[in-house]
């Protein structure tokens, strides 16, 4: 059924998500034809199918999931729309594929803003084109005032994993060097600056962005990479004991070698948080074999999301599932997981 | 990572969703030890990438997504965990694919019980070991108290597509049969019946199921089959005008051959909600051409989640993209999708 229309009646600034835009009646199919289909329709979306049907390219699939939750939803440098197209584009890249299909299934508040959610809504399209998915399947739930925070999205994700490309967590060897794409806890404290009461007099914006365009580049000219990450919750910390420990081995990085802009340190000491333990939304951390960390730099370097990438460390037979950073006053000291939730819903 | 433990802590009774459990760190890792991976765990979760690296059959692709909020939680028949897993599963099926893999993202409430989680997980890994497919990757994320409802549950599948069938909503003839697989609205009025305050003396029950098994025979022995849906949202009344809206054709009805259970009828009635507009999650509607119909009913018929299959009406080249009924008094009514929100939150 196609039903994008000709001229859909335009969004008043007060109309609101109502419950029986979730109902799959009359006002479901309004929903489609005033809000989802003007920016995001497609021959696969157009069908209005249950599900979509595919044409994948021979090879391994990668498949993957993420819902988002982020408070609040429009943030300094982002809001939850592009989020969640560029999240789980990431999610399938560090994997080495290729991004190609996405699926989005939103839970509407009752009451939610129209156009706010048009602006979401165009924020994905944007985002998808970037880089280069097609929503290709979703859904739409409406619960009741109080009983979701606003708008919540899924998408899920399918690519193609590239011919000779084997990245895996378990794939760490000693001399292996960490690479890391740029500076540390940008998203996470672009969110917690802009959230209701606090407000430092700063310039803080997400880092938000896909990366698999970069990941592309990269891996054209290094496809024997041993192992991709975004550091997303748990910031660069988490993933480098997740790495430490999937591969049992020990990973040393230097606390003067890692990026942090000077706002994003400042919020931290404020707040006493680790910059290490705070959400990425557009960084990388690569685990390359010491003899291609040149090349690798160099691929990053020249491309708008790697200008800041820098080798901060590097697996050791040591300590293994461990991580230990050389502090700037040249002691050392464990990198751990956050044991507990220092900034929630940040993706 | 492997993260299935030999022996985690059983749970307490009082133990509750935390804001940490969602935040990446070591709480995130004992929640997917104590609760998650004890029951779903498999060669591809027990990795624990940010993304599952599947190895698809030939053939074309069927990709679905679906957010479930159900309110109740836990509903006579069923709960969102085996709702989750046999919506999607059906998803798939009804566009001619078989059910391979899934994706499953929740969002949690804060102080949700641990208890009431791992019986929806229980659930979610014996529906999926029943419809024969794999939840290869997930996401968890917790939203403070008040943020959400409990629980919501995206699952996102994928199936490959039979060859040989072409199932879609635009491949209505007129003079094809439409057949119903059995009783209609037992799902929305057993959540209706089941929420707080609405207390009928009735035994109505879910008809939450996996219908691939099913689709599967009906397939082999017809796969000339025009189109399946199953009417969930909206009910078959929203199935039907969709399905005559996207083939511009009209379809025709007959009430008294509508099957519809005494105690639904009687909650319906008193309610003063058509049937026809109630969800079902385990029902089908298909599409055949009339010669293939006595088969196609056999086969069916022959199936436990289709004893009650009947034809209901025909397609006619009359009232394109109008559905029509012949009422139990011989009247002719239009059967119109539903306006506003009758059953909120019942998928």
């Amino acid at each position: 059924m196609t039903i994008a229309p000709a001229c859909p009646l335009p969004l008043m600034q007060h109309e609101t998500v109502q419950m029986a835009h979730g109902a799959g009646g009359r006002l479901s199919q309004t929903l489609m034809q005033r809000v989802f289909m003007p920016h995001l329709h497609n021959s696969f979306l157009d069908l209005l199918d249950d599900q979509a049907k595919l044409e994948l390219p021979a090879g391994r699939t990668a498949f993957t999931t993420d819902t988002y939750v982020v408070s609040p939803v429009f943030f300094p440098g982002g809001n939850i729309g592009e989020l969640a197209v560029n999240g789980t584009v990431n999610d399938l890249a560090v994997g080495g594929a290729i991004p190609l299909y996405l699926s989005t299934g939103f839970v509407l508040e009752e009451g939610f803003s129209l156009v706010a959610l048009e602006t979401i809504v165009m924020s994905m399209a944007s985002a998808a084109q970037n880089a280069g998915v097609i929503i290709v399947t979703g859904d739409t739930k409406v619960v009741g005032k109080g009983q979701c925070d606003s708008i919540f999205i899924n998408t899920s994700g399918i690519g193609t994993i590239r011919e000779g490309v084997n990245l895996s967590c378990c794939n760490l060897k000693k001399g292996d060097c960490i690479i890391l794409s740029g500076t540390v806890g940008d998203h996470g404290m672009a969110i917690m600056t802009s959230r209701e009461g606090l407000s430092f007099q700063s310039h803080i914006t997400s880092d938000c962005a896909a990366l698999n365009g970069m990941i592309g580049k990269v891996l054209d000219a290094v496809p024997m990479i041993h192992a991709m990450r975004d550091p997303t919750r748990g910031g660069v910390a988490a993933t480098l004991n997740e790495l430490a420990h999937s591969s049992s081995v020990g990973i040393e990085i230097n606390e003067t070698s890692i990026p942090v802009k000077p706002d994003v340190r400042g919020a931290c000491e404020l707040l006493g948080i680790d910059p290490l333990h705070v959400a990425n939304e557009g960084k990388l951390v690569l685990v390359v074999p010491a003899d291609c960390s040149e090349t690798v730099l160099n691929v990053m370097r020249a491309h708008e999301h790697g200008r800041d990438a820098v080798i901060i460390g590097s697996v050791v037979n040591d300590h293994p599932g461990m991580v230990v950073m050389r502090t700037v006053f040249g002691s050392r000291r464990i990198v751990d997981l956050p044991l507990g939730e220092q900034l929630p819903r940040i993706c």
